[in-house]
């Protein structure tokens, strides 16, 4: 293998990350808003899924309502073949949707991307992580400009999305001590990259939130050139 | 990433490969008479596929015949997702068919398996060698004891399928070149690693490519210790 350096960093590729109910789906419409105000094209997208394909491998990685989680009679996926599904999804939502938005000069804000396999697919299910640096490196070949963290405490984001529960999708349903290896895993990560990740403290009130999202927005912004407006 | 020593061949996995027609399908049936004669258990199976779940990522790969090799509507697969839907297809084969049905001292005769990936993805469409032995190490961790590979020109092929040509599959619809790129990437496997290849002129009648076949069965069986049959 060649080397596992970070691919480049795409100034308009805004990604939200965090566990689950810590408020990345709410957080995206404060975020549209203020890329909109500032006379910016912004395409909202979400992981796994983003085209018909990833879409349709997102239905065999979570399974449905009506199954509870897993397809009638489908047997248990591998790990292996959960981070591989994943990483398919995510070539066709980057080569398909990504890049083509980047390339006029949209903004694209992504509710959830890649950190989210290190952290599900590495710290939950205990993947090697140079494994998913070279998926990355192979099959998606860029990263976000801005990354925010929704931090939550794992029973905070739980009692949230109560209602969900009734039916938890295939990683929905997993224990809380996998949550909590997801949530390390993450903070882990803002701290490795502290010039990408802004990490948002998400048990304040939604208003306060999206203030914060808002501002870490605002100070990106001030820091892109006109090249990167292009 | 750690090296790149290829997995350990299983005495057991025995598969057959070649290109669109060169009659693999045709020789699994001389196969398994052989090897029920001797008295084992045998496993037949298919890639992709092989699974309930595998089978649903074949038809992502494939398209089906009501769809002309693709879903209306889907977008075109990049060839980095083709790749990892491969895969993610083999894991499951692996963990849920292949292994066990070894562990419980059958054989198992795969109608294609990484060989192919090597071949479609790797010479195929232009994809790192290096990144399908790093998946091959990582997600499958086993090579066949015995992979028949059924040599046949790419013409020679198509005449024999020309019927499913009217239904091409996404693969099958690809040119002659790309077939071309294929059966040479097998051929330079089949030279590479002469002790686990035996290359079969496909050309021959079926009932010669049959006996063929079933010579080199017969010839590898008798390699076999006891300590591989149990
Ligand atoms: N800051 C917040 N405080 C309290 N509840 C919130 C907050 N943000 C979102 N919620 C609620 O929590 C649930 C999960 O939010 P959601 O944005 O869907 O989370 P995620 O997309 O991260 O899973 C929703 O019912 C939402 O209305
Ligand atoms: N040795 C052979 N000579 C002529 N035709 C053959 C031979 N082997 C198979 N066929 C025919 O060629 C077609 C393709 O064979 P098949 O076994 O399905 O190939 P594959 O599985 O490699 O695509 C079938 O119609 C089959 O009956
Ligand atoms: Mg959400
Ligand atoms: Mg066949």
């Amino acid at each position: 293998m060649t080397g596992t350096a970070a691919p480049p960093r795409h100034p308009r590729l805004i990604t939200l990350e965090g566990g689950e109910g810590a408020g990345k789906s709410t957080a995206l419409a404060s975020l549209r808003e203020l890329l909109v105000q500032r006379g910016h094209e912004v395409v909202l997208t979400r992981e796994p899924g983003g085209t018909v394909a990833a879409e349709r491998i997102r239905a065999l990685l979570l399974g449905t309502r009506d199954t509870l989680g897993g397809e009638a009679g489908i047997e248990p996926l591998a790990a292996e073949a959960e981070l591989l599904l994943m990483f398919a999804a995510r070539v066709q939502h980057v080569q398909h949707v990504i890049r083509p938005a980047l390339r006029r000069g949209a903004f694209v804000v992504s509710d959830r991307f890649t950190d989210s396999s290190y952290a599900y697919q590495g710290d939950g299910r205990g993947l090697d992580p140079q494994w998913i640096a070279d998926l990355e490196r192979r099959a998606v070949g860029l990263r976000p400009g801005l990354t925010l963290l929704l931090d939550l405490d794992v029973r905070e984001g739980r009692a949230r999305t109560s209602g969900r529960d009734l039916w938890p999708d295939r990683i929905e349903s997993e224990q809380d001590d996998f949550f909590e290896r997801v949530r390390l895993g993450f903070r882990r990560r803002a701290q490795a990259e502290p010039q990408r990740f802004r990490l948002v403290d998400a048990a304040q009130s939604p208003a306060a939130v999206g203030e914060a999202v808002a501002a870490a927005v605002a100070a990106h912004l001030a820091t892109l050139t006109d090249a990167d407006l292009a």
